[in-house]
């Protein structure tokens, strides 16, 4: 396993290795944080949602390719770790009262959904990316909450979940790394994040996790 | 959690509550064990998917009832198993140099698939037997192979995942019963079991754990 490229700016304090990815092309608006504080328990609902959805998104991989032991090897405790978050914030919801129930998804995710090649091998690699991607502002934004939110709750919850959500876009680097040269990896990943951060540059009305 | 019905016939040993349903209207033939003993690899790739599926089956259900809290407890421990289970196959395969690669279905789950009801509330009932079939099957077979594989291996392998999988088609059969009249749920299931060994009736030719 290489490590991945530090393109952080100087002086940054040592990161571990596959933190220091340059994933997210702008940062979370102060609007958004202001936002989710505003509806804690819907976010929290959201958040649910997100962590089943991000297990459904590594199984579905496994499905895709069932030839390949090592994206298996590595997306298999991913999704199970995914599906433990689930549970964990599924049962801080119940000890909110908070029911849970489906809620329209914002348009984040069908936008980078669609920006996914058809043809291979670029459809893995975009999947990866889009992943990746959606797990580094996962984390941004946990870490924005972990630290801001005034309910106390949310905050070790945050606090909690955000170690795992920085190893999981480390392993989707490196399932990239393993198949295309870093060159190709970094000039898709600059599109995919651009892509990304303007989708969320206007912040959507319906607080969630990716509004 | 009501114990389940006892309707074995007597005289059989004390078993948990979840082992006495009948679920299988006919044991495994013979004809199967010889031939996934005369096949080690085959059926063991064969099991690798199956637990992958196991999981996917128990993640769908996830995503189609997002508000139903009592299944998503029940069903992402049950999924994160799965997935445990689909490693230690994949590590087993890994050792013994049998790559990776997809199978041919046999009939058996597709068969079962289309028996399931399309409309609600019996969709629902119908999917839950019908994966309580499948772990019942599982289970069954993965005893015969922990009794008679002549692989010491192997013995090891399903005498280890035994146990989860009683566990799971009894999880199975609660979910039913949580949500259904015990008669309903006795009633559906002979159904779906008579088709369930009718499709194991005649062996597949190719080895396969559901062959
Ligand atoms: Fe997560
Ligand atoms: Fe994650
Ligand atoms: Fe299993
Ligand atoms: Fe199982």
């Amino acid at each position: 396993m290489r490590s991945a490229p530090e393109i952080l700016p100087a002086g940054e304090p040592p990161a571990p290795a596959a933190a220091r990815i340059r994933w997210l092309a702008a940062p979370t608006s102060s609007a958004w944080l202001e936002q989710a504080i505003a509806h804690p328990d819907l976010v929290l609902l959201d958040h649910a949602h997100c962590e089943r959805k991000a297990a459904g998104v590594a199984l579905q991989l496994l499905f895709r390719y069932p030839s390949d032991a090592p994206l298996a090897e590595a997306l298999s405790p991913l999704a199970r770790e995914e599906l433990e978050h689930f549970e964990v914030v599924m049962a801080l919801l119940q000890r909110r009262q908070v029911a849970l129930r489906p809620l329209p998804a914002p348009p984040y995710g069908a936008g980078l959904a669609r920006a996914v090649r058809r043809e291979e091998p670029q459809r893995l690699l975009d999947s990866l990316l889009v992943a990746g991607l959606i797990e580094a502002r996962s984390h941004e934004r946990m870490a924005l909450l972990a630290q801001h939110s005034p309910d106390a709750e949310l905050r070790a919850l945050y606090g909690r979940l955000l170690a795992s959500e920085a190893r999981h876009f480390g392993l989707y680097w490196v399932l990239c790394e393993q198949r295309w040269p870093r060159r190709e990896v970094i000039a898709r990943l600059e599109e995919l994040a651009a892509l990304e951060a303007s989708l969320l540059a206007e912040l959507h009305p319906q607080p969630r996790m990716h509004s």
